[in-house]
């Protein structure tokens, strides 16, 4: 089975899990998660997941399964709770309306609660036999997701009069990546400290791809608000470098991600995968890595 | 050890492990923690976990201490997030500013979301040998806290134009004390089924007891505001009853709780911790149980 229909399937069956098959739960809240989570997208942190148990042997397809889906849930109620009023105020999300938009304000804060919760569960939903490698999977998820490292701090360093902005980016944006690779590991019964390299690159990768497109994509491009790194002030690699130093930085640490891949059986394939995200990430030329 | 320093010690010590001591942590959002579980109030939820643990042998004390605060911390997250502005818009809670006022929209938001992985992680940052139990225990979390039947979904049927009474009560408010008798037994080895009913009681008890107050008291009496259930138009046992029928109603489901008791060694102890929260709960004479 490829990859995205493994994903697919697994967060179907976490969101009708959690939406308790419309036997007395709430209907709109149940509503709610599914829109937050649909459509995918790239689904990327999970797909990277995915690969990086591949590579390691994937001894436990379930599991990685279930690693994978947690992740996506996690990223998605944050994308949820960032798109509050009280944080971006988006009115638009993967080109349709945002959650607190299309439900309520009240409705988003519990989607994004419900979504986290769901994503631990679904890790400790597991057999006996891999109830180790869940409760790694689960310290793995709560150091990259809460405080005080995970994306909730990064999202807390935005009110700070003082930001550490190395502390920032790792939190804010590399964090998630770092799971992705670390759980992946995990999963398929690896040891997750030699994983973190390559999740932090490629999470930095895509901050400044990020940071990239929001300057140069108008709206309808991007399917949500365009230049709000100025409009908010944030710290941004295009602010930094400019356009094309920005670009020639994205390359560089597209290459030094490929380098840190650790020796594993799937390592020439892990490559292709990163080179294959550099090609989408850019947004002006295809950058070879 | 009393239970209340048993729970302030873990509790303080979950904190400090989500502020990161200090080091590369937005310093607002570590604070923000700290207020939002401070001062402690009764602790509720977690006397109930630890006195169930202890009535079944309480074999494991760290894992039950993590269970109680567990539970604590997703108390305290869906307070913070309940006093919201898009829900009760409350400007106290126990005696000082709501975390969003004393800190800002943002950081409430960010407080909840990292006290509710804050309390996964606790579950799962234990020895190997607990790893069967501390699963358990996070999928009772999970169950009682998300969607579709915890306080989350409680907190969902408020959006809805037709509610399930009895899916809104068992939900909202029923859900944490299940997990508290739940987790209790499971954390000493317990099966946890047969402990759901004495939640289940006590949890009823207390929403009874929250209408008598929110009903009878005033501002300064409560800590938060008075008279919520009318101006939000809110189902409530005294709308139902009237006072002196919610109060009998009262002293019936505590009746209940204590017939509801699982044969354990410490069987006793907890029909007189019941007794307690019997006289304690009553707002206008003590009931006698």
């Amino acid at each position: 089975m490829d990859l995205s229909k493994r994903i697919d399937r697994a967060m179907m069956n976490a969101i009708t899990r959690a939406q308790g098959n419309g036997e007395g739960a709430p209907g709109r809240l149940a509503a709610a998660l599914n829109y937050a989570v649909t459509p995918g997208g790239a689904r990327i942190r999970p797909t990277i997941c995915l690969s990086v148990a591949l590579a390691c042997g994937d001894d436990r397809p379930a599991l990685s399964d279930r690693a994978a889906t947690a992740l996506e849930l996690i990223h998605c109620a944050s994308l949820v709770h960032d798109d509050l009023p009280a944080f971006d105020n988006a009115d638009f999300r993967r080109g349709k309306p945002t959650v607190h938009l299309a439900f309520s304000e009240p409705l988003a804060v519990l989607t994004g609660d419900s979504l986290i919760i769901a994503a631990f569960d679904v890790l400790a939903d597991v057999a006996d036999d891999d109830a180790l490698r869940a409760l790694k999977l689960t310290r793995l998820l709560a150091r990259h997701t809460g405080m005080p490292h995970g994306i909730c701090a990064g999202q807390g360093w935005e009110s700070e009069s003082k930001v550490d902005l190395g502390a920032y980016h790792r939190s804010k944006t590399a964090a998630l990546f770092v799971a992705a690779t670390q759980m992946g590991a995990v999963a398929a019964g690896h040891e997750p400290e030699a994983w973190a390299e390559l999740g932090a690159r490629i999470g930095e990768a895509f901050q400044v791809a990020d940071d990239l497109r929001d300057a140069l994509y108008d709206e309808t491009a991007l399917g949500k608000p365009a230049g709000q790194d100025a409009i908010h002030q944030r710290p941004s690699a295009v602010e930094e470098y400019g356009v094309q130093g920005a670009i020639r930085h994205l390359q560089d640490i597209l290459s030094g991600a490929i380098s840190s891949i650790p020796s594993c059986p799937g390592e020439a394939g892990l490559a292709q995968l990163v080179r294959l995200y550099a090609e989408r990430m850019t947004p002006v030329a295809p950058v070879r890595v």
